[in-house]
């Protein structure tokens, strides 16, 4: 069974109070602006659902007016083909934000490191190397698997984090959407369940939504997953796929223990569940920071790796690590959809991993993100902002305010005042359920017109939600 | 219904053969090699045939003896999940050998000119302006259309073929069968009927076969679609787009009449039918030649361009030109799966096109496809060879050797030899049916050894036939 958005929902909730009367001919729908403050939906949820209704001949809009109701509901005989798309409609419109960034707005819901932490990175300096790297190739493909030399390097890269690999063992990809596109398409038919983290990884879910996939949501607690649901979902759904992140986790920046990852292994091996690794933050972290596919060793794991957020977004460059039979048909996926990956790309990844630079980029990162997380972690506690758990470093904290009960609301409020904020909703399956949580970029939250916001607020929320809870 | 492969077809068969008793329990299945000789099999077909089998527990392979048909077939509750993914593995085979290159082969199968054609664009030497262009920027996603810059640039070239634009109405893709991957995923649902040409693109048949589409071959002729197949098509399946290549048409390298083109819109329109024109080789052709787009404006086609093939493979640059409200769903759809595309390389691409270098670069490599075109049919003349149409430049050569009735029996002839071709079969919609006809690539086709394998092989094929036809 497909899941159904919000958007849909709140489509469905419409129709039914047409159907049953409620909402008569000619009668005009809330406003977005009314709809949205009854319920905490976004604007674009409810401009979907407005328009989904519009799209079935229920309602129609009438410039500067509103919605209104229509004489006769029109039965449209064409099945609705753009199902699948709408589906991931919610996500959809979330990345589009990660594409906007106002001027001078403070970007707390980032999900980037400030161009400054990565500017040493002089991405020209490797020009002469990658081209001396035999400059022919560059006209063809590359290796069906991705730049051999670059896997070689990552090799040692994985060897640092004690996974155990071979170069046959390593597909690259445009980064670790691509990754998890690649991966979705070749283990998840629709209808199939899938287990998620929730919080979790909001492209992810929108990537097994437009799949068709069933989301099975495990809490994810300061620890790592939700064992005991985890268990339960094993034994009545049976999925047989289960994405998480160990490490830095997003939103959370949560690191599993090393008890639960042992137990982890434990049940995935009893019911034979692949656990996908999503590791795009691993440069934020020690290397010795443990991962689930360290103590598996790929045998039932698929590991992906990123270079977007510790050396370009520009590039698209990632890779998937597993067994050798699974690397080789998501490699042959990889070519019937999108041919190769780019060689110029990985041989510039490769030689900066190849060189002194890497490393030193790297520590310097790492200074940087643990300073700004003992930093942020200090601001917030001044300001009486609840925290989930309080890693060593970690680009992301998940925050919850003094006075905030739906940190959607609370993000429309700032919106105004020039704070961009991540709220909590979007990192969860179930996007209409309130909460209070909000993801923070570390690089940020030590911004003045962040501590302001968060002081000013406490009495207007409190002032708001009895006001609400009064309207509903 | 999803399409049955070739492979599924050659299991089926065997299975009804062991159900019939033809085969009994113990006996030995054909070899790879007998099948693939009775046939005309690839010897991938067969494996994967036999390996269906095998999964099935109707057959079992002993080490070194071949496959035998099996005690007690076993029943599999599971449901096969591999299925899509099986469809599409054919294709899948095609697409591996197009990433290996034996050296010392003449590769007359080849898809791509040779690097001598396109090594006097220097990438390295655009890398300053590349940087120029903002290097702080390198570090972010770009827009979600793809680089603004080289936007605009595509308007330009859009406009050298008489195809107006904006800017709003392009999307970048990483190439052309990416771009083909994100509109099969936005316009084609599972079981949906769909148009190709045939012969035609056999990656964008893996791709269909992959997303479940029933595809619908309409068969090309020297001036285009077969309008009376494809008027019938329309008429009795109703299918929503129609996958075309106006000019350079590969594998055959014909072009499209002014009059067809004219006639293939009048019944998309009355057919409400989509055209997507692929028109990867555009490069290689006068930009005055006449592309359906450019009549249509886009209306209601989509055009899909590349510059893998006359600047870099390396890059994995591509877009999708179409209606505003197309392009921005497939912007969407790209964004959600793979984020963007690559900055750094389109950033490339756009210093490239504005600089004087590359309409240089096309004219040499222009001229160089016209002689060698040329060059090309005189050779095939006085080697009595057959060709499907006379392009005055085209990359791609249709051929029809003497005494050679099915040319996948002759490629694995001549492969032995040092000869690598690209048979008919693999372009086939029906990969099944043995074709006489074999894709040249115009580059090679003076190789001295080309002429001396057509020269001998005329008596010898003539006498394989009669054996076979004995056996069969």
């Amino acid at each position: 069974m497909p899941r159904i958005t919000l958007a849909q929902q709140v489509a469905d909730s419409v129709e039914r109070q047409i159907h049953e009367g409620v909402l008569k001919v000619g009668d005009r729908l809330p406003s977005l602006r009314e709809y949205m403050r009854l319920h905490g939906h976004s604007k674009n949820t409810v401009i979907t659902a407005y328009e989904l209704l519009a799209s079935k001949g229920l309602v129609e809009a009438r410039h500067g007016q509103g919605f209104f109701v229509r004489a006769a509901p029109v039965n449209t005989a064409e099945p609705d083909e753009a199902l699948p798309y709408a589906r991931a409609m919610d996500t959809i419109w979330m990345m589009r934000q990660q594409f906007v960034r106002e001027p001078g707005q403070a970007p707390l819901g980032e999900g980037f490191p400030p161009v400054s932490w990565l500017q040493d990175m002089r991405l020209d300096r490797f020009t002469k190397q990658v081209m001396r790297s035999g400059a022919g190739s560059l006209f063809r493909y590359g290796n069906r698997l991705g730049n051999p030399a670059l896997r070689q390097s990552l090799v040692r890269k994985l060897a640092s984090y004690a996974i155990s690999t071979t170069p046959r063992q390593i597909v690259t990809t445009h980064g670790a959407n691509h990754a998890l596109d690649l991966i979705i398409r070749r283990f998840v038919a629709p209808g199939d369940s899938v287990l998620v983290e929730n919080p979790g990884y909001y492209p992810l879910f929108g990537k097994l939504q437009l799949q068709g996939a069933r989301m099975l949501s495990v809490p994810r607690l300061p620890d790592g997953p939700d064992m005991v649901a985890l268990e339960a979902l094993l034994r009545t759904e049976r999925p047989r796929l289960f994405f998480i992140q160990s490490i830095g986790h997003n939103p959370t920046g949560s690191d599993i223990s090393p008890a639960k990852a042992h137990q982890l292994l434990q049940l995935a091996e009893r019911h034979d569940l692949i656990l996908v690794e999503d590791d795009a933050l691993a440069d934020f972290k020690p290397s010795s920071s443990l991962k689930v596919s360290a103590l598996d060793q790929l045998r039932r794991s698929l590991y992906i790796g990123s270079f977007s957020k510790s050396v370009s977004a520009a590039l698209r460059v990632g890779y998937i690590a597993g067994s050798k039979e699974m690397i080789d048909e998501l490699a042959d996926l990889k070519m019937l959809l999108h041919t190769s990956s780019s060689e110029l790309c990985e041989r510039t990844v490769d030689v900066i991993l190849s060189e002194g630079h890497f490393l030193r980029h790297l520590t310097r990162l790492q200074d940087r993100v643990r300073e700004a997380t003992l930093h942020g972690l200090n601001v917030l506690d001044e300001l009486g902002v609840e925290v989930f758990c309080r890693p060593e470093q970690s680009l992301y904290l998940w925050a919850r305010f003094p006075g905030v009960w739906d940190s959607s609301l609370f993000t429309q409020e700032v919106q105004a005042q020039g704070l961009t904020l991540a709220p909590g909703a979007i990192f969860k399956t179930d996007q209409k359920a309130p909460t209070p949580w909000t993801r923070l970029n570390v690089a940020y939250v030590g911004e003045p017109l962040f501590a302001q916001c968060i002081r000013s607020y406490g009495a207007l929320a409190g002032s708001t939600v009895s006001q609400l809870s009064g309207a509903i």
